[in-house]
């Protein structure tokens, strides 16, 4: 690829810094080697970043839709590949099957779930266990009959999962809060058997020890929000933008990046050195805090994400630097469902 | 097409109710007929709804990109393209005036937005003016100033543009607001001239009675925000999705769509007979309230999006149904930049 440099690039434009991208996989890798973190594509829809986890050393991968599993097995990423999440669609699960000779397992955690797994022509999966977030698994309690349900349909049951996305960022005993979550799963454990005791995130695979492997994603590019916890991982992930407009008096600039580029549900981006006002469909109005400098019209800014998933769900590309050149381009191509 | 229902469509999947559709595009164009609206085609970023409205009689378009610009020209509904927003990027532009005979004009708001103009090739602009939302605009005692620099470089100044976004849903006196807004655009346009006075939107439309046309698109589909204001428009948009989990004793069940698929900026969506809990990547958990049922394992539920803009950025097609039935899919082909 020809020297691009990142004031060459249109704007606005999600670029990855690749020397803080490192330093995340190789943190994350000496602290979970290998097979101890499934990575969640999810965080960042993308296989060209997902192979360089692959060469990392994690071979086995989460996914939370259909699509991102038929992405993740047509680009050969295949060799252990989790659906995280219930699918009641039979369709696409036998055009994934059809399709794929990848190891599929897929979340169960229901009658209705588990036969939808038949009819789509899985051969094996996890029960999806309750632990305390009140969104997708069984009750502890159901995941024994369920495993049975599901090895008398003739599935092979590889274990458990159960994600307690409600302590990602918990500042109050987190690690007590964990343990207590992962011994629901424990004891689904217990009932279901296999080898796969599969949760956690980047908020908690430090103090996570009760699973066998660490479902996390956010930590290779990162955001503000968990940005703020004290991780020990960089912020990677940038939406680069241009300022297009100020006002003559200094009191505010507005940036070329706005609703269309950025997942507002944990709030609005952050910018250094500045105070965002408010975010547009597709401008970011800001003004300068303790002292420094409002940037110009023409003058580039970096912007924070708030939540890194639904931020680069609205992007085709992440656009790679290493010292402000553009060494390499990740296409987003696990969008959609 | 080959008759598709509703109940066919994987999800989660964006639908279009095309008697709501109609509805509001009937209304607008009676208010507001032919080119006393400019449809701003942000809100919905595909030249197939595009088409619908210029059948309606708006053959005048709003843009935000200079990508929407491109499509919208090559697309065949080039008559009279207005970036209603300021660009700096000049390779863009002359890519745009290059390949590109429609007619297109581009809104100014500094000595540099100008240039950027002229050097890319664009012949004609508007002067946008700041009519009290922090964001792009000139101030108004600069407008005449910036037009006469304009001119002065060759452009043709069609007039101006200042949109009071701040007052799209204001509840207290908006009419009043809005006049005092528009007293500011009105000097300008004294300095600067030309036959275009140009602002407004679905929250303003009605009240608006200062401006030449009215830059509106969100009316055309609607979202929970705009719809809790009174205006005669009906919600033409849902999420369309599947429950594919739920708490054995009846306290939530979880729909499959997500942040990917939400604009999230004005809150969460809203479910007909259900209060939403929380959103996360791939779903929403939601209880039901005053007596009504929860949905089961796989019933579907219409999702009402808080803000329609960014909803749609996140999704590649529109599915037009009538009587649950899908008659049309419109391709959200304006995304990116």
């Amino acid at each position: 690829m020809p020297a691009v440099h990142l004031h060459d690039l249109p704007t606005p434009a999600l670029i990855v810094d690749v020397e803080a991208f490192s330093h995340n996989v190789d943190t994350m890798a000496a602290a979970l080697p290998g097979p101890r973190l499934r990575p969640h594509v999810k965080a960042f829809k993308s296989t060209a970043l997902a192979h360089e986890l692959a060469v990392a050393g994690h071979r086995g991968f989460c996914c939370a839709t259909v699509r991102e599993m038929a992405g993740m097995a047509a680009a050969g990423l295949g060799e252990d590949l989790l659906l995280a999440n219930e699918t009641l669609d039979v369709r696409r699960l036998q055009t994934l099957t059809t399709a794929s000779d990848a190891r599929l397992t897929v979340a169960v955690d229901s009658d209705e779930t588990v036969e939808a797994a038949l009819r789509g022509g899985i051969t094996e999966v996890v029960i999806d266990v309750n632990v305390g977030l009140p969104r997708c698994g069984c009750p502890p309690e159901d995941a024994g009959r369920l495993a049975d349900a599901a090895r008398a349909g003739g599935l092979g049951v590889r274990g458990v999962m159960g994600y307690e996305g409600h302590l990602m960022t918990e500042a109050d005993d987190q690690a007590g809060k964990v343990e207590e979550a992962m011994a629901r799963l424990l004891a689904a454990h217990d009932a279901v058997g296999g080898d796969i005791v599969s949760g956690g995130g980047t908020g908690t695979y430090a103090v996570n020890r009760w699973v066998t492997e660490i479902q996390a994603g956010s930590y290779t590019l990162m955001d503000s929000h968990y940005g703020a916890t004290g991780l020990p991982f960089r912020q990677a992930l940038h939406l680069w933008c241009t300022v297009i407009s100020a006002d003559p008096r200094g009191r505010w600039a507005v940036a070329d990046g706005g609703l269309k580029a950025l997942g507002m549900d944990h709030g609005p981006p952050s910018i250094d050195g500045a105070k965002v006002w408010f975010v547009s469909d597709e401008h970011i109005t800001f003004s300068a805090v303790d002292g420094a400098e409002l940037p110009g019209l023409g003058d580039r800014v970096r912007v924070v994400p708030a939540h890194v998933d639904p931020t680069v769900a609205y992007h085709d590309q992440l656009n790679v630097i290493r010292d402000d050149e553009v060494v390499d381009v990740w296409r987003v191509d696990l969008r959609g469902w």
